[in-house]
């Protein structure tokens, strides 16, 4: 079978050879230690308990891993959970909740799920949907209508039983998701086909009583965009969700860095109520798969349950055909999993909060103001030109630790000026994705027509770079099989496996049950010629995409 | 006494007595009628029903009245709440929700409220907060930790008591707000005073079990932004308090065009758990007081129930002085109330989603091409230059349907075009705020150089003008008293009572059982000199101001 291309989106980046030998890099960085101010969240002492690092300069935080280790980022090779777990606290993206599986996003998380929101707000505008808000609490009686939505959600649902005192008459659903709301007021709304398409977008909350949480990935209340569409005909219905998982395709690549795979999702996989449910699945750093965001094509399931219909142009009655989709917090787990190392977070520059760090070293006090001045300058003629940086100007800790510090909080580059650097005018741009000196460039002028170009044409090659070496990594873990026994094997290695499928629902249960593996999806990107089912033999339309997931 | 300033911050705006003879000009505006689009959201006919007006020009839209009028928007001096209630929904700004007392926040209606985001989520960065995201469902017994905050919240609470098909050991409330959760988060995140100030924010929606509502204005569940602040001194906690109702202050007067009063409520107003709370009140046009934002002062209330400390500089243990202040959706029908008439809607065009509206207006097919093609011009020229535009080009309609319409909508321009102004290159601008032809300006050039500076100008002083003519009737409707009968009258006439104050929570109870009205505010601008309080003769400190209220 052919090599799968990968979708045309990618086209618009520039692979080049010579940067391909960065991909499989070994990543030097040393761990974080004494990270005071980032893991006193989890150490909870009573004193500040501040552990001084010896003064450091530009070179000497490399003297690092020969002192006492404290508290560090669990390596990711060693342990990826656990890795995990220690870049979300430690670079602050989140902490649990109080109640079991909830999650608080902190502010430096936040910002990322702000970024995720600025770029999709303004893309679904563009494709003409309206934000609006549903109520949350859903009568549960909605919840039954559509029945293999009610067999999909009762199991995760949390009930609102309590109002002012009083047991309620009919028990609130917290929404899980709002296609019953959204077609009960639907149906009061759409009179004609004059009225449609209908298209809106809600930015909400939503909650699943899932038993299994993991922070980002998996918990009771979490946030997202739900879009919801109606539609005179079939066609105009299966358009919309195909453009809305092109959407989400595109912001994985451009702006996430990451080389999601979109495709269709099978039957035991689709959405409960939907028809079609499309999907973008992404390989994570463990090389599980991370479904990332989702486009449903629902048919008249729900318009039929909630009776919504419209007069056509002949004044029929028919009933609408819809579509919903949605991203959520999720996604921010997924960016922190694909690209994050041992040394932590590793931000796409496009959605970092900070861009750019700019740490100023000094060591006698004579130093310590033209320094801060220059930084100050670069920061601002940095920042004039639409650059998102931080001068880290704090004297209560080293440049050693701060290299340290913003390199596990994932911040793509970093400025570092010292006094010989204000002297010469120049000075040291590091990247956060190439560890030692290969990742530094030396005497760059401080002159603004020189650093600010400088400065974009690194984030860019940087966002590049973090979506080629995350391509390489996930078509070196696709493996193509033809046989049952290659497709267990190739899971038993970690992998994903990709082969023709036009197998039974028992069968596809079957794999799960034996391999831990499911279809993640048929892939739009499909080889051409013939093909034999992988388990039946028999001819097979597509190849599907098998692996362990999230 | 000395009649009281206008905030300062109205000083921002030139006053000039020309523009003032507008304000209590006659509004002469037609009721809809015919608005079949609109309205068909409650007709919930299965029929189209479109009953089309005979067609009209620039000019004939004014013989309306003679016609049938069919679910027009009831007048707003004939009956207040109905008119609110009709503008809500002929504007399609909200529609109930399926449980008793929620609300669906329609697309118009979520782009008012985005726009009081997209102003206020620049000034919290501004001002040092950082978004985050606190999960909603809280456990019971933080609810219980502060006295006088369960005393407040334990009536309005809606509790989750079942989750995954399972009861649950501790029911969870869904937060009315979040100062519980907050602090229980604050006690982990704050060790020594270097972790001062935390200064957050969230939006999110909340949770009320209120038995009264009303779209907006109370609700079972609305949007809000809640910041949080956490200080090392009483001094800062107060300058943050202070801060943040002055930043809804200069939202509210240069924004939404809201004279509002800043002042300080009494203790028997004070939010539960405060110390102090600062709020800033409207009056709406049924003369009712509006709690239009909050901000308070916690003190230590919170700290102490749920053990929030420091280390100070000298490793001594304190509890923090916190803030919370917040802004809600209730916002939205404090406009309405404040700048609506009996056409409808009055958006204050800093906050409309569409300022200007083009109306192109043919009789013959012929002219039809000529008229749009320059219409879709003068709209791309206003699109350019940050305009928010729309044009109706719908041939359903007429334009004087269309006139009524977009009246109805609030939009605050209005620009006709018809084959005329196409051969003399001109267009007509109508103001939504001054009807009839005192509000036109005919034989504006098309000229981008012209036209684009006249709408700018326009926009600029129809803001102003709303803020004049509401300023001016918050002004003529409180009357200053000096005893308890002159304020029974005030009230009883439906006007704001202002007067010397230092009666016992009793005796404001007792005022608010006889004559309903309760204090709004001790406002900040105080007349100066001495002072006897209007209920017991004693010496008093300051005036307070009583007020009906929603």
């Amino acid at each position: 079978m052919g090599a799968l291309r990968l979708p045309s989106l990618t086209s618009i980046f520039t692979f080049s050879p010579a940067r391909s030998s960065l991909f499989f890099r070994r990543n030097n960085h040393f761990h974080l230690r004494n990270l005071t101010s980032a893991t006193k969240v989890f150490a909870k002492s009573t004193t500040p308990a501040v552990t001084e690092v010896s003064p450091a300069d530009s070179n000497n935080q490399k003297t690092g891993p020969g002192q006492q280790q404290e508290q560090g980022i669990t390596p990711r090779s060693q342990d990826f959970n656990a890795w995990y777990l220690d870049v979300i606290s430690m670079a602050e993206l989140a902490d649990y909740g109080p109640v079991r599986g909830t999650m608080v996003i902190r502010p430096y998380g936040y910002a990322i799920w702000e970024a995720i929101q600025d770029y999709l707000n303004v893309k679904f505008k563009e494709t003409g949907h309206s934000n609006m808000y549903f109520p949350q609490f859903i009568p549960y009686s909605f919840i039954e209508k559509e029945a293999s939505h009610v067999e999909g959600f009762s199991p995760e649902l949390a009930l609102v039983t309590v109002g002012g005192g009083k047991e309620l008459e009919e028990k609130l659903v917290v929404r899980p998701t709002s296609e019953t709301i959204v077609n009960h007021m639907f149906t009061q709304w759409i009179q004609s086909y004059r009225d449609l398409p209908l298209m809106i977008n809600q930015w909400a909350n939503v909650t699943r009583w899932e038993m299994r949480t993991k922070p980002f990935i998996r918990t009771l209340e979490f946030l997202w965009q739900e879009g919801h569409t109606a539609h005179a005909t079939p066609e105009e219905a299966e358009k919309e969700a195909m453009q809305m998982i092109d959407v989400y395709t595109k912001f994985s690549y451009e702006e996430a860095a990451i080389p999601v795979i979109p495709g269709r999702k099978s039957r035991v996989e689709t959405f409960a109520g939907a028809d079609k449910t499309y999907t973008i699945e992404a390989m994570m750093g463990d090389r599980k798969a991370l479904q990332a965001g989702t486009s449903h094509n629902l048919g008249q399931n729900f318009s039929r349950a909630f009776n919504t219909q419209f007069a056509d142009e002949n004044g029929q009655r028919q009933h609408v055909w819809q579509t919903s989709w949605a991203i959520s917090t999720r996604f921010v787990g997924g960016i922190i999993m694909t690209h994050g190392d041992d040394a932590g977070l590793m931000l796409p520059p496009r959605l970092a909060s900070v861009q750019v760090v700019i740490v100023p070293i000094w060591k006698k006090a004579n130093e310590k103001t033209e320094v801060l001045d220059a930084a100050l300058s670069i920061k601002d003629v940095l920042h004039a030109s639409g650059i998102k940086v931080k001068l880290d100007d704090s004297d209560q800790r080293t440049p050693g630790w701060k290299f340290n510090f913003w390199e596990m909080k994932g911040v793509p580059l970093r400025i570092e000026i010292g006094p010989r650097d204000v002297s010469s005018r120049t000075v040291v741009v590091s990247r956060r994705d190439i560890p030692g000196k290969p990742g530094k460039v030396f005497g760059i002028s401080m002159e603004p027509s020189v650093l600010v170009p400088h400065v974009k044409e690194k984030l860019d090659e940087i966002q590049l770079s973090l979506l080629e070496k995350a391509t390489a990594f996930r078509d070196s873990n696709i493996v193509d099989v033809s046989s049952y026994d290659e497709l267990k094997e190739a899971i038993s290695q970690g992998k994903w496996a990709r082969g023709p499928w036009v197998g039974s629902d028992e069968d596809e249960l079957m794999v799960k049950e034996e391999t831990g593996a499911t279809i993640r999806c048929f892939p739009f990107d499909q080889p051409l010629g013939p093909k034999k089912c992988l388990m039946t033999g028999s001819s097979a339309e597509e190849v599907a995409i098998f692996a362990k997931s999230y």
